[in-house]
């Protein structure tokens, strides 16, 4: 209880000033302390904080979310982090579902979770069935990246048992949920990945794809160098059933490619552009083949969902995980809370953690405990 | 009687033997004599078949649509024509719902239209009530671009009175009758087309287009060379209402500025693509602002349809022209029946009336009688 005070009195977050390259702007300050909390807040701590790619944009300026900003010596800071799994350390006197020690997920975006502690609007978070299976690192990465790929999987086609998917960005993290939660639906995935430097690195990859339920992979070099091949091998693969589902987070050459493999009345759902190029679709697919081509964003889903579905789909991902269907995602994780290191200190230890870029590469997880 | 059994026993139709570009393959040719109609069919003599831009596309062999075919002295002929105003001259002894003298259009694809007289199953075809003030260039015409105009404006968005749609290719055929459709439901309409020569034929083309209850019209130039303050401008005349609904038959650069006057969770329809160029899609329109993008196809749409619904869109658009709310299009009827003609004489005045192009210019209508 002593620590816990503590961290509420002298709680740690990773702040900006203003937009910018993450390693320009972000430094990890001291906040001011907590008072308690309002009749419908709760207080928390943080356990684990995600360094998602869309987080980096927003930090950047680039992402259409705003982030939550704090007073510090009468200078707004503005938090950040998106995702996080936190602990409930108090409750206000209104709060009725929540209790000390329950661990909660984020139900609404941009609420600054990089951070020791905070106080939250107690519907703004969705408590997690207590499940050992559930670990904290699951947690902390739960929210986002799971869910996204059940929704894309569920929203648009109904897909029955020995169908078959398509995606690129196959080793993004919602990439690997794609892939293990198709395999739980018993829904085969055609996986597309980037070649890596080697031969030896691509095959790697694409064994350790396979290894978490990958069905088949291929390389974007493969589709777009040799389409008419590659898109003979798919026709194999899938013994002429219809593709009718292709999720996207590259965009450019490879997404068009992508799209040509579909059938008629497809569905193409993008939720990234890490080409950072545009789609390019060739009319004709939309007027003659009836392609459709949508978005998916996990904010939006929560910001029209109900704290029933919200806590549904929470649910949903609690049992993959339980049901040995979903791993954890490979992580790092980054500790910043230490009181034995200054806030400087604690800057350069997040400067030297940050990778230069999100194209794979592991998750990184804030720690502040 | 004998001008009917004349027409039914020397019937004459544009055939092709290969595809390639129409005025090169295309020929007038005399047809073997039509039997009497089998239990389920009709015969029909057509009195009007327009040239649409499809047709051009079907006889290049670049479009996804089969032509009939017929055989002429051991050598199979493809029948160009998709759309016509039909009169029925004898039923099979099977059909009840149609008698002689009724008029018919086609409510099945490529049926082969460009022929003085044929024999169909009586289900490929629509009988129009009898109304007056449809006329049969009217006729001929509204199988496919008003109802594809219809079918936009109601499918996908609930279009209140007040509200706006926009479009690109505003003085196409499905254009013009997004813009008088639209008005007969106080929908209003902005409206991009492609400059002219010169600012006096941009003015009349904008001045035609505002006659006929175009709401506003700007200039696919405008939209592309200074894109924000085309967009201020829509801001200014929309008043702040959300544009949700786009309409689009051109594609590339001009569309891609299109889709960013659009509103949260709007939709961009594509029937067509005039500038022959992909669309190119920001994903991050899809992702965080719901942007969906399809494809509209009336062949497809008829294809899917009950017979009620083919007979209910032909009712709806007879009632538009009887209401006074639908124009008979800018056209030229070609006559190509007369016996003192030799087919190839016909076909000399095919090719001189064929247009090189098919952006803008009157609508062609071939008369057989």
């Amino acid at each position: 209880m002593r620590n816990t005070l503590l961290r509420l009195t002298q709680p740690r977050a990773i702040t900006y000033t203003q937009n910018g390259s993450p390693t320009d702007v972000l430094r990890v300050s001291t906040l001011p302390s907590l008072p308690a909390p309002s009749p419908a807040q709760i207080a928390v701590k943080f356990l684990l904080s995600p360094y998602n790619p869309a987080d980096m944009n927003v930090v950047q300026g680039v992402y259409p979310a705003r982030p939550q900003t704090v007073d510090v010596n009468g200078v707004p800071h503005n938090l950040g982090g998106n995702e996080a799994v936190a602990e409930v350390v108090q409750v206000g006197e209104g709060v009725k579902h929540l209790q000390p020690s329950d661990r909660v997920i984020m139900g609404a975006s941009q609420l600054g979770t990089w951070r020791s502690s905070a106080l939250l609007n107690s519907s703004d978070v969705i408590k997690l069935p207590p499940s050992p299976a559930v670990s904290t690192v699951h947690a902390a990465t739960l929210a986002i990246n799971p869910p996204t790929a059940l929704r894309m999987l569920s929203d648009y086609v109904q897909l029955r048992p020995g169908d078959y998917v398509i995606q690129n960005g196959a080793n993004s993290a919602v990439g690997t949920s794609v892939i293990q939660i198709a395999k739980s639906m018993n829904v085969h995935t055609i996986n597309l990945v980037r070649e890596r430097g080697s031969s030896e690195e691509t095959e790697a990859l694409v064994q350790e794809l396979k290894n978490m339920g990958a069905t088949h992979v291929l390389t974007n070099e493969q589709l777009i160098n040799d389409a008419k091949n590659a898109r003979r091998t798919i026709k194999e693969w899938t013994q002429g059933k219809d593709l009718k589902l292709a999720l996207n987070c590259v965009g450019g050459q490879e997404t068009t490619e992508l799209v040509k493999t579909l059938a008629e009345g497809a569905h193409l759902v993008t939720y990234g552009a890490m080409s950072k190029k545009p789609l390019s679709i060739p009319p004709g697919l939309h007027i003659f083949k009836d392609l459709k081509s949508v978005g998916f964003w996990m904010s939006r889903w929560y910001a029209q969902s109900s704290q029933e579905q919200r806590r549904g789909i929470a649910n949903d991902i609690v049992k993959l995980i339980e049901t040995g269907n979903l791993r954890e995602p490979s992580h790092q994780i980054v500790r910043l809370g230490g009181h034995d290191q200054t806030d400087e200190q604690a800057t350069q230890v997040l400067y030297n953690a940050l990778p230069s870029s999100h194209t794979g590469g592991k998750k990184i997880l804030f720690d502040f405990a």
